[in-house]
């Protein structure tokens, strides 16, 4: 059923709110609500946060992950191991391995992945940028850590088979059992790999 | 574990969505990075449409419903019936009842209900005005369809008292079973109420 709504001011934010993945229009209608209840100063900042952002985002030249300068912060870090690339989707996953606090080396944000069904291509994603940062800089290794779906796989493959002329070690993120994964549920191929690539015990308490 | 964005401009971005009711970080950041990969004019547009709302909202003279003009379109329509007048919370409530279809009067429209836990007295609702609505216009009938909890019936008990004084019909919505209620889980208030407010059967498919 279509809802009337009493005012048109009104039903354009419902309409702009629920244009939002996961949104739908009773959210909308919440969330608009619930401006209407703040301080016009305040929603005047909320509108100029997201305006700004999309006017004067800006793409690291190195990684092309977001941020405010020429180099993000992480390229821009003379203590970083430039010699090791992650290769991720995007922001989320940089964010993401930065919190594990385990990784030193730099990134190199595709900016998603291969997907035929939504129309992604290699054209679509920071690829020749990759090949050219392997071919003219630091880079040893190039870890590829995308999602393990089809997609990713194909991802996997299509920039291994780009960088293959290039002398450089190419590792993935290993796959396994998560932890308080129970092992009784786990799928078929990750238990297999986790037992064909089994570590010593010894060596499995070094990060 | 607080989470280090790589530009301040997305950290203020996601940050004034986090405040929105119902929207953590993570899903805050997700709607972020979709405004960034929609096109510069449709954000613009997205924040004009909230700022604007907020600016320009205007509340209807009557009924307190929000609307573009002095009065609503329900206030204006001169065929609705201005003897009958449903008293309710805010604008969600007045367009569940017109999309029944049930009812050609008017609204009041509250603002909230009285909630001393979250600092909301009589004051602050269009008590007042409904008051003097009563008193001085046309109105015969002053239905109140709040919601079914304590402060619902703290809020409509409120509204009786004050409207006391005045020569006029104050019911309440019916309560009972809804549609498709299984009996034997219905709440004992409820199913007392449904069995003492009975209707004959052939009354009860007139609506």
């Amino acid at each position: 059923m279509t809802q009337k709504y009493p005012s048109v001011l009104l039903e354009n934010a419902v309409n702009e709110f629920s244009k939002l993945p996961g949104i739908g229009r009773k959210t909308a209608l919440r969330l608009v609500l619930h401006m209407l209840k703040r301080e016009q100063t305040e929603v005047s900042i909320f509108g100029k946060a997201i305006v700004d952002l999309r006017m004067n985002v800006r793409y690291c030249k190195h990684c092309h992950n977001i941020c405010d300068d020429e180099l993000c912060n992480i390229c821009g870090d003379p203590r970083r191991d430039n010699s090791l690339v992650c290769v991720v989707e995007n922001l989320k996953e940089v964010m993401a391995i930065e919190n594990t606090g385990q990784f030193r080396g730099l990134y190199h944000v595709l900016g998603g992945i291969i997907s035929p069904m939504d129309g992604i291509g290699p054209s679509d994603l920071q690829i020749d940028s990759l090949v050219q940062r392997a071919a003219n800089g630091s880079m040893q290794e190039c870890i590829l850590a995308l999602r393990t779906t089809m997609e990713g796989d194909t991802t996997n493959f299509y920039i291994y088979r780009k960088l293959a002329g290039i002398d450089l070690k190419i590792s993935v993120i290993a796959r396994g059992i998560s932890l308080g994964d129970e092992i009784e549920y786990a799928d078929e191929i990750t238990l297999g790999r986790s037992i064909v690539n089994r570590r010593s015990f010894q060596d499995s308490f070094k990060v």
